[in-house]
């Protein structure tokens, strides 16, 4: 069979997909630690939440994550307080901050796609402040695109990061694949128009990630260093 | 329709159900602090292990996890490194045991239970040492039977601990619910003739603990006490 090559409609002009990086449980194993200081600081307000209930809207926005925990719990929270339980989560995970390491193979992964022209880059709903210590451990040329919370105007899930990322690599939100660990990741890949790949490094199920969207699940950056032929990345 | 009662094979004598409760997740919320307590104390004989790979693993007897762990990652560990590791861990877990706090409802809920004649035990794998603490907090009568990881011969996901709690309250485990946070929980009820009660308070996925056969999920102790008709609990 030959393709109707004239057919306008037709577009084989499919480029090698770009790949848009979540950090905190996909890049580094600091979503326990996030947890827990997310924890400690509710605390401080007086909002005693159990843990696992931080755990399911970590990778959210901070300020969508505040604002769920509000209807949830009940409590509301001024404007003053909002900013000082921000500040206290900021504080407690810096101090845990030297117990974070890269997952496995994430340093790996990150040089084997430089090393080919893979683009990449990294989205996260962090900010730049709590994200810096994480990034740093990838030792990243410096025209590998971070977009950190700061940057865009709303967080996952929605897809502003992971555009504005795309929008820095030059490629279309379609010819990428966004890897996180948390449906949040998951569902502003959807909400860009891109595929999304999940890592059960964040401590979520492999069926929540593949509920919301995965076009793939990985146990973390190892396994899919070794299986990047399935996201169309030639060995 | 009359029921031919006659019928030797018919038995209509369904007991009111008992129940049999896991702790750590399910009663109270110390699946964090015994999550990072494992990584500190792995990190100590030389194993660097991602956090979710540990969490994944909680609720199992520390010796199967500890076996699963060294068929993981490789790395062989004699007896004496084995003790030693149970120990720090231990030591490590009772520093944090003063963050551990009971979930919502699950005072109200055992309360509840006793004050109804609802038979129930608690069957944890968890050692007596670091289970007494969290037990302490509910107040329960001396006549709750708890049976801990030193009491049986073999911890979840086999059955042992379930029913041997079946045995101390004279209920046969068919007649048993088991309520647990994680998929050894689920696993060991099946393999005790049991059902079983999933809750997502110890930060598992619910498709996860459906998957591991719970006949039904609640969030937390909070929600299952608002629903204990569906498990057999008149109002």
């Amino acid at each position: 069979m030959t393709m109707p090559t004239e057919d306008p409609l037709l577009d084989l002009d499919v480029p090698q997909p770009a790949l848009l990086f979540d950090l905190d449980g996909t890049l580094v194993d600091s979503v326990y630690q996030h947890v827990t200081a997310w924890q400690e600081a509710l605390a401080e307000v007086g909002i005693p939440l159990s843990v696992w209930r931080i755990h399911r809207r970590i990778g959210m926005s901070g300020g969508l994550f505040l604002h769920a925990l509000q209807r949830e719990t009940g409590v509301h929270l001024d404007d003053e307080r909002l900013e000082r339980v921000k500040q206290a989560h900021a504080e407690a995970y810096l101090r845990r901050a030297d117990t974070v390491v890269p997952l496995p193979g994430a340093r790996e992964l990150l040089h084997h796609l430089y090393g080919r022209k893979v683009p990449f880059a990294i989205a996260t709903s962090g900010a730049r402040l709590t994200a810096q210590t994480a990034i740093d451990m990838f030792d990243l040329a410096d025209d590998v695109p971070v977009v950190t919370r700061d940057l865009v105007e709303r967080a996952k899930p929605d897809p502003h990061l992971f555009l504005a990322a795309a929008h820095l690599l030059g490629v279309r939100p379609q010819h990428c694949f966004v890897v996180g660990d948390s449906v949040w990741d998951l569902l502003a890949a959807q909400r860009a128009g891109a595929l999304g790949i999940g890592l059960l490094s964040g401590g979520y199920g492999r069926e929540e990630l593949e509920r919301a969207g995965a076009y793939r699940v990985y146990a973390d950056p190892e396994e899919m260093l070794s299986r990047l032929e399935e996201v169309g990345v030639r060995p």
